[in-house]
């Protein structure tokens, strides 16, 4: 037989998302078809503002002339966009890059999926706990997490997040040499002040580890004093890196635009005692296993900074802001706890009578037809909570908290 | 320090087309900008046709409509796109596959890059050489290669690829687990024919082998004889993945698509005796660090395979094979010895005198202004070669063909 990667007979046999969508299907096979509200999946419903939809149709203009087409662009993305992405994202809020610290792609998900490559297969991660499954999945695919019991990687190290710390992880007992945060948090919606982000640059430093910062949803921010980079924690360039997107910001999900902050500080030595930098070994690794993001795509993404871009995203983020707004105040209404959903598309709920997250997951789908997602998929702390989002639109939001309401 | 991956400090720092670049960029920095023709790298130069224009506005237009607006996609591809690569490419060649074995992506590099993340850290690989670096780097980052030493990786299996044996491998003399195999073949742009194609397939189920068949020059080939597909062989669905692309046959460099066939008939077993699909691995892979290919972009591949889209990209196909047989004539009119190019864009020159490669390489750029890609740089098996490419326009391709005559 091929000699194969061992590590993915350890792996459970599916993905939640793909578990859930094999229940819905089910439901649905049972029910002829009945209507089903998601409050499931992170995707958003409203549609591309039309400043992106305008840049689309000139960039796919420009790619029917000779004289303008565009074949194979810079596997790091296309100058255009980094500079924008650097002067909107960056230099407004005190950051200063370099513009190739910058690396365009088709989404945070390769991104964050793909950097632990860079890391030892014996390198140490910490998680939080609930936490968004790529990070495990992908470190347990390259063989990192060790063996799976009971619910827990037996070589990762599990930072619990609950209500009882404000959902703020502890530093911890043993040192990781990369520590994954997230930030307004998935599931939990809850987000890390500057004082919690500075407490973990600070240990980072001290002990000489990596964070893998996911900044996926900073445009839900809220607070103009919140930061929306980790780089605007100082000392934060010599140990982070840190993913952010255009799904969530301007409702890409189906465009696929991502980008990823690499500082050329950050260096670790390998065995022999060559030291490498961890921003040459990701640009290695994208110019041989990647050849660039879309370069219509690339149009749209800097498109979404110009005037009519930033106004027309921010009504939509305002939209989504509300329904969530609306979402909170409901379920209080209902008797139920629910953080979140402030600085963040996300309302992490509390099951009620400590309910297994999976069987209040199977009661709101069979009895009344929403769909959620178990907290228990993002991790063991995640178990008596679900997580609700705030992407459907306020008529179905508002429907799927009646038809809640009405099987509680 | 943190732990890191070793691997990458034995990698040659940089990437053979980075190193072209460069030298480029010295050269017309020292010569005031001086107009240089590529021949070199392989990218289209002609813009996309009307029919995929017209699909991608179409696109556009949907994602600007809540009602036909599309969020977060199938990580494996839209079945618009399967159906229609399963009907054009596999069935009217008499070959059946099931929907779920195309997987569509971003594009081959990506997937060929990715793949061997399936195997074992020390799974042996077979790689013809000359060879497309994606091969060999991709599997030196994963530590699969050993050390590098004089030009070769210590646990590589080299199949020498030259005029001696008409750039067919032999059967290697150890048995690998993986055997990477290009056809039409980049970089020599010779073709293996169905008995070469059937030998390598009954190795590869006699010694329970892997062969990674990377077809992204398939459209290319002129004879309706030749095999376009590895499945196209008896018992390749037990043994072969293959992977094919968008961008040569239709000008998709900038928009990036490409589909990856893996069958579900390939298996192996894990140490602790798990048989694994090949499979349902990639798409565990896929739907883990992946998410799927632009809408708008999978959309526009549909309508290469629409009637007039047919039509379209088989006259730009046209266009650039008669530039392979003008380059063809020309270079033996030289006098000089050159192979490929009547299946594929790309033309294998043997430098005159047996000049190295790179030597050849600065001649040209430095002498003549013309860029063309140095053997050497595939492997130890192109030394005295260079790849030329059929890419460039009519016009251009001749002015580099004078300027090479001028020269030599």
């Amino acid at each position: 037989m091929p000699r194969i990667n061992n590590a993915y007979a350890s792996l459970s046999s599916s993905y939640l998302f793909s578990e859930i969508a094999r229940r819905v299907r089910a439901f649905q096979a049972g029910n002829h078809g009945k209507d089903v509200i998601s409050l499931g999946i992170g995707d958003v419903s409203q549609p591309l503002v039309p400043a992106v939809i305008e840049a689309l149709h000139r960039a796919a203009d420009e790619m029917a002339d000779a004289g303008t087409f565009r074949g194979y662009g810079p596997e790091q993305g296309y100058a255009f966009l980094r500079r924008a992405i650097l002067e909107h994202d960056f230099r407004r809020r005190g950051v200063d890059l370099d513009e190739d610290e910058i690396f365009i792609s088709d989404g945070a998900k390769s991104d964050v999926g793909n950097f632990q490559e860079l890391f030892a297969p014996d390198a140490v991660i910490a998680l939080t706990d609930p936490v968004y499954p790529v990070y495990v999945d992908s470190n347990a695919m390259s063989g990192r997490c060790g063996g799976y019991a009971g619910g827990k990687w037996s070589r990762v190290v599990y930072l619990p997040c609950t209500a009882e710390n404000n959902f703020e992880p502890d530093l911890p007992e043993t040192r990781p040499d990369v520590i994954y945060l997230c930030s307004p948090n998935n599931p939990t919606g809850t987000v890390l002040g500057r004082d919690a982000l500075r407490r973990w640059v600070d240990y980072a430093r001290e002990n000489d580890a990596f964070i893998m910062f996911d900044a996926a949803y900073e445009s839900f921010i809220a607070d103009p004093e919140q930061p929306r980079s980790i780089f605007e924690i100082e000392g934060a360039d010599e140990v982070a890196v840190e993913f952010r997107s255009f799904s969530k910001t301007a409702g890409f999900t189906g465009l696929r635009c991502a980008y990823t902050i690499v500082p050329k500080k950050l260096k670790a030595a390998a065995d022999d005692g060559t030291v490498l930098s961890l921003h040459g070994m990701w640009l290695r690794r994208q110019s041989t296993k990647y050849n660039g993001c879309s370069y219509v795509v690339q149009r749209a993404a800097e498109a979404v900074f110009s005037p009519s871009g930033q106004a027309q995203t921010a009504n939509v983020l305002n939209g989504y802001r509300s329904t969530a707004a609306m979402m909170l105040q409901r379920l209080g209404k209902m008797g139920l706890c629910a953080y979140g959903g402030i600085h963040s598309p996300y309302v992490w709920l509390q099951t009620p009578d400590g309910m297994p997250s999976w069987e209040f997951f199977d009661l709101l789908l069979n009895r009344a037809a929403v769909v959620c997602t178990p907290g228990a998929g993002f991790g063991a702390s995640g178990e008596h909570y679900v997580r609700m989002t705030a992407f459907n639109s306020p008529e179905n939001t508002s429907a799927a908290l009646d038809r809640l309401a009405s099987v509680l």
